[in-house]
């Protein structure tokens, strides 16, 4: 294969449209849409207006004029197309950390009330070693709190471990190291099995792989605005409980927002009907302006075919890199499954010892990637806008940064507070 | 009094120049800046600054050369020049509600450790019965989970509620619905006396009226960046804990961004040293970007004299207005205070039946304030940019909204969404 068969998979790409969507800085090679999305063409002007004309002329009459104050299941509308789930299912809010105290507070709370006299005590919340930290800070707190224990495992021991002593199954869909995505449908099936419930955060697969929660029986889901749905840094999150379990609790942030009448004032909480209930505070109207705008850009591709469309260029721009890196790059190790049902939409090698050296010289020449302590070089391929070429030049540079021995530069060496 | 007599106040006030910091749509008599700040000229360019170059450009990179991952720290170091707090003290981050939840949660948690063998339980939380709703909601969740009581008071019953069952005062410092203020100085006092922790909530205080969190010894306190502040709608909101506190736990809303070190990637929780543990997602940048300025905006007033100054001349509306309206209107009841010691920076009024569409037909005449059920009608002063002339004029408004009978109409008497 050469550059120009390279250049040809571009060209032949139906989906090479959707790029235009973007505003991308030239000659940048931009591999870590996992962890901040690009900025989307529609979202500067958008933004503005919300800023200038409704709030700096409508002010406060725009959460009426203006729709603000219906965003939260605006947004949640448009995401739920993307994860498998009804209109009216699921909410745009907060933080992903905020959000997963509150679906595994509303979790546990009914694990306490379907447990019976004699039946086993299930006091165990399971998750993955190596899932994202802060899923895991906010379980250890819930925890210590509530009076349970964190069980985190390996991979593969998941399975054997969903059990009568387990409550909760909380995994990350995609693992934010490895990319290593698990079979939602067969796990969410053998934890129902075994009476576990389960939460799936979606922070790296909303809008980077196919998502069916209803069909593939999750219970529980929350995820990211940033990354592959494009909302901007720190956009707002998402939130989602299956409608069977929606109304069955209040979640302790039990904010105005989710109250059945936030605007009669009353000082008794009433819980909203269905998902509202897990809304807290005011939305943040400007974060979620720039959201609605990126949700777009991945909407878009549904006349092209959609996620499965974009889950199979997904999968090619990731096997391209993987199979030019491990050609040229022997150094490294791949980290990531090669066998496209387990391969998320990223590929991550391991160095022993230099890999963030290596990522600073990769970005200082216009790859980016990140750097994921202690030794992960992480690539994400967002199919709207990565193209093959840039897969194919990205695993060039990273070759010569190694053979040229730039790396070894102090100032690649300086870590930095953000990595 | 003449309406010329009250021009004249307008051009002798030497922080008139503040109004010019701000767009204001021609006009408009603004008076619900206690529910939403108006846009600072600022604004628009720093957000757009912060899309297209900081987001469009630097991508992943600002979060070090943008400085993001700085963000609630360099803001809360500004908000903690308005709230008598030292630098490094309180962060910007989440929900007002969120924020009560951390400290509640942080405050029992105290609670609990200071519990000693024959010493009388301590298990009411104390509040205001007229707090605002979110606040109540928040504390009735913690106190059910976590075995507490939360006891509601009528303000002047408080004080006496200070004894050796109660473990926590909750105030918001200045009552949405009255714009009465507590004496925070004495009440901190009192329940110190008594052994009771407190938090205040700054939501109608925090760039409005004087606040001397240390001062006054306060325990822990949060507030709103979308009031006062100017930070825009949705704004994210502020926490604050007593050095003396902040260390001593961590509140269960333990994400990565209050980890000690976040890109260390660790499966354990170490919460980092002092408020930063009260961080928890990633912040949401283009809102902190919108607060900084509304923040600058406050600030600008401290060589014309800073808070005080800006108390004097908010004292002087909202007297202005209150003794107009009592003169022309003698249908509404005044119940906010006319003490100045007891009055926030608001004025509102009751009427028995109709303030709802009183204030839908002012509103249509270019006055606005708002409505809070189930009677009030509001009025925010807010000295940054109401001049003396629009609280005259406003309340020549209200006069001929309710002698005219305009308010009748059936458009002003449709409830809206939000109010």
């Amino acid at each position: 294969m050469t550059r120009d068969d390279v250049l040809g998979l571009d060209a032949a790409d139906p989906l090479a449209v959707l790029r235009e969507q973007f505003v991308i800085p030239p000659g940048l090679i931009y591999l870590d849409g996992n962890s901040l999305g690009v900025l989307p063409r529609t979202t500067a002007a958008r933004v503005q207006q919300v800023v200038q004309e409704e709030w700096g002329v409508g002010l406060i009459r725009s959460w009426n004029s203006a729709g603000w104050i219906d965003l939260p299941q605006r947004l949640g509308d448009k995401i739920a197309q993307l994860v498998g789930v009804g209109p009216g299912e699921l909410v745009v809010a907060d933080s992903t950390s905020v959000n997963v105290f509150k679906v595994l507070s509303a979790a546990l709370a009914m694990v306490r009330a379907n447990a019976v006299g004699g039946a086993p005590q299930r006091s165990v919340i399971l998750s993955e070693r190596s899932n994202f930290p802060t899923d895991l800070y906010i379980a250890q707190a819930v925890a210590q709190q509530q009076g349970f224990e964190l069980v985190l495992a390996e991979a593969d021991d998941i399975p054997s471990l969903l059990n009568d002593r387990t409550a909760v199954l909380m995994l990350t869909h995609v693992n934010y190291r490895t990319g290593r995505m698990f079979d939602m449908a067969a796990l969410s099936q053998a934890a129902h099995a075994a009476g576990v419930l389960t939460i799936w955060d979606l922070a790296h697969s909303a809008g980077a792989v196919p998502v069916a929660l209803t069909a593939d029986g999750a219970d529980f889901a929350v995820g990211c605005g940033y990354k592959y749905l494009n909302g901007g840094p720190g956009a707002p999150a998402f939130v989602w409980a299956h409608p069977q379990h929606a109304e069955r609790f209040w979640q302790p942030l039990a904010g105005w927002m989710g109250h059945a009448a936030p605007f009669e004032f009353t000082p008794d909480y009433r819980p909203a009907a269905g998902i509202a209930r897990y809304l807290c505070g005011t939305p943040p109207v400007l974060s979620m302006a720039a959201l609605d705008c990126g949700l777009d850009t991945v909407l878009a591709a549904g006349p092209l075919g959609g996620m499965p469309a974009l889950r199979a260029k997904s999968l090619a721009l990731s096997r391209l890199f993987a199979k030019q890196v491990m050609v040229t790059c022997p150094g490294l190790r791949l980290v990531s499954p090669m066998d496209d049902a387990l391969r998320g939409s990223q590929v991550c090698f391991s160095h022993p010892s230099n890999g963030y050296a290596l990522m600073q010289a990769l970005i200082a020449r216009g790859v980016i990637g990140d750097f994921r302590a202690p030794d992960i070089l992480r690539f994400g391929f967002t199919p709207l806008y990565v193209r093959f070429v840039d897969a194919w030049d990205a695993a060039q540079h990273l070759a010569q940064v190694i053979s040229s021995g730039e790396w070894q530069r102090p100032e690649f060496n300086q870590r930095q507070a953000v990595t």
